[in-house]
């Protein structure tokens, strides 16, 4: 099957919009085996959509439109296919009380163009938007497939993932599976990831092995094509040994599980309260914590200390340690993590402080951070990181690596001598 | 002058790298004042992209190229225009040179492929590369202006800044500028936004107004164009006017500003420090605040008591309050903000208690948040919320309504009337 991908948006074209939707939809699209020659973006104009359906339609079975799904006038996609193919739009009643109820307590009355996002193409399937308003459109029609999406990535990816995908595959093949695993790894970059992998992935062509990369992890996914879900799934487990063999200590969890997802799993199996006392990242440990569903089986609370002063009064790191040591030192992550553990009456506690950038603190650079374990029934330690990145990325890299600390001691993992990320090094322990 | 951008390569076409040149393209041609309607990417295969330049030729006075400019057989680029127009592809000297003085030290021979990157069309100019060795090139031919550029940004860019720019505007010969400005709302969906500015927005063709939804606010950018950068600036000044009349209560800053950065910004001015007691947000809040640069300013600490035994323990709210009104109640909410402007011995306090979800607590349904706002010299209050989202939404949009209370509460604005998000009512005050 040949797909035209047909992004739509004047944003687009402004430039205020990088088209991440068109390199998501053509991983995905190609990763089932459709091809893709062409991606084109035209803006909100009926006529100049019109006319790239018009020449998709000579030169590809599947053309799949994004964008302009949404409330406004400016969002004309469903109507223009709609001109275009002669097919009536017609309300998709359970989007059209989805979107009722989500007004139903508002102090404004629900603008009546909300409306329009419950449209869908008469005879056409709906494709659930899981994580917004507009449904999206599946058609059929004269030997060719019209699908459309919305245009945030947060709606479009869903969709695809556990909706669009399936249609498709069906569609391709019908006596023909495709199953998929997703492996998440910590403490290698995509780069060291493939390149462990090199050997494997040449020798292979089913499955498919695709590495990517996202928010400081890397993924690996293996795509079997099988006659049977269980000869998929046989044929991804082998080459998951493979890859275990060469990276297996990366490996922390599977499909959409994040770090944060497994720790709060092993914390809850192993019967253990977490706590933490945060600087340079003000929250956002605990935050990560709190965001998993059944949060309060596992965490009672913790503490932000930003400036020396609360480190000793709000929390009680010693004056000594801090005026001798300074705020970002071992010593003080120690601490850090002892106290916020007595404090809170946790079984495990994390401390992270240290440079969050651009400037440098107590003569330290941007990026330098110490985390610290205190483990009931262990000896506590401190681990250094110098994350070069700026001052989000460092944040966020001390979050990932300290909830990686916490995975690995809670497994009982060797933790000194691994490495964890790039730009950085072990020192004192 | 239209342009149309074709971008090259067939690792567009499986994704395996996001087209950023195309965006990055679009915005700086467009704030020259060049219009463009279409982006098409097109793989490494000379037929499909002649077709496409045959294509763009029907509608576009300047055809952007990029991709296809490096030393191997998938670069085609160059060939194709050159067989396309029938115009001779000739040596540029100056780059040839710069080739074989970058081989000269290596220990390898000069694969003679490498030639082919100083490569340009007869009668084109160059645009150099600074930044690597595929020269660029500036064709006029037949009243249409022909660009190729190389595909990695690192070149691209500065080709773009440094080269094609001015050779463009000298082109266009008409001082015809195009400005913009972003205005940031909160507290009004896109919809919304719409619905109000509805008359504003049909009435006007320059300036042009666009509304975008973004992460639970809104965007209208204002783009004029005019004779000089004054001229807009006035054009758009006046459309702002018209809007803030309709919404003006909503808007919260411009440009790249987010909600914590316009917080940080009044606290610095106001010389305030901020602390939190967070809840259900589990120091999502606090780390907001972390996130800006400068942050130690403002933020001393804050404190997470996810329990309720640590919201009596750590905090010092009573077993009273807890025990008559429970953890999701007014009153909890004010207790809680006012210890902690105690404890961290701040200016303002905010706290966050409520339920997350997906499952309901104290018989409370998911997405009840009550939001306490303790500022010295005031009346502590608690504002009570229900937003209908899943866990994660329902905690984001807790700590943006609570950046929002902050920055009224800080401004003197109204508070308890207003509405802040979709889904919510007052209550007791």
């Amino acid at each position: 099957m040949k797909a035209e991908i047909i992004t739509v948006g004047t944003e687009l074209l402004m430039g205020q919009v990088v088209n991440s939707n068109a390199a998501y939809l053509s991983k995905e699209l190609s990763s089932l085996g459709i091809e893709i020659y062409h991606q084109v973006t035209v803006g909100d104009n009926a006529e100049r959509l019109t006319e790239a359906i018009k020449v998709a339609e000579s030169r590809a079975d599947a053309i799949i439109l994004t964008g302009g799904l949404g409330p406004t006038e400016d969002d004309i996609t469903k109507s223009v296919v709609s001109n275009h193919l002669g097919v009536d739009m017609v309300i998709h009643e359970e989007t059209e009380e989805k979107i009722i109820e989500r007004h139903r307590h508002s102090d404004f009355k629900m603008p009546e163009n909300n409306r329009l996002q419950a449209l869908i193409l008469e005879g056409s399937e709906p494709l659930l938007n899981d994580d917004g308003l507009a449904v999206g459109v599946f058609l059929e029609k004269d030997n060719r497939v019209y699908v459309m999406l919305p245009g945030p990535p947060s709606e479009l990816k869903p969709m695809v993932e556990n909706y669009l995908k399936n249609r498709l595959i069906e569609l391709e093949n019908e006596n023909q599976k495709l199953v998929s695993r997703m492996i998440r790894l910590f403490g290698l970059t995509e780069a060291q990831v493939a390149e462990q992998l090199d050997s494997i992935i040449k020798e292979q062509s089913n499955p498919t092995i695709a590495i990517y990369a996202s928010n400081g992890e890397s993924k690996v996914r293996i795509t079997a094509k099988g006659k049977t879900e269980e000869e998929c799934e046989t044929m991804i487990t082998e080459i998951e040994e493979e890859i275990k063999a060469k990276v297996g200590d990366y490996i922390y969890g599977y499909g959409d599980h994040t770090l944060s997802y497994v720790v709060q799993s092993l914390l809850f199996e192993q019967s253990k309260k977490i706590t933490a006392a945060e600087s340079l990242t003000g929250g956002a440990f605990l935050s990560c914590i709190a965001s998993e569903q059944g949060a309060s089986s596992v965490l009672d609370g913790g503490i932000v200390v930003y400036s020396s002063e609360k480190k000793h009064q709000a929390l009680g790191v010693s004056n000594e340690t801090l005026n001798t040591y300074g705020m970002v030192s071992a010593e003080c992550a120690v601490e850090m993590a002892e106290k916020a553990l007595e404090k809170f009456d946790a079984d495990i506690a994390v401390s992270l402080t240290g440079v969050a950038g651009p400037h440098p603190l107590e003569g330290k650079e941007a990026g330098i951070v110490w985390i610290g374990i205190a483990h009931k029934g262990q000896t506590t330690f401190a681990k250094y990181f110098h994350f070069k990145r700026d001052r989000d990325n460092n944040r966020n890299l001390s979050v990932l690596n300290a909830l990686n600390l916490v995975r690995r001691s809670l497994l009982g993992l060797n933790i000194k001598e691994k490495v964890f990320y790039m730009n950085h090094n072990d020192k004192r322990v």
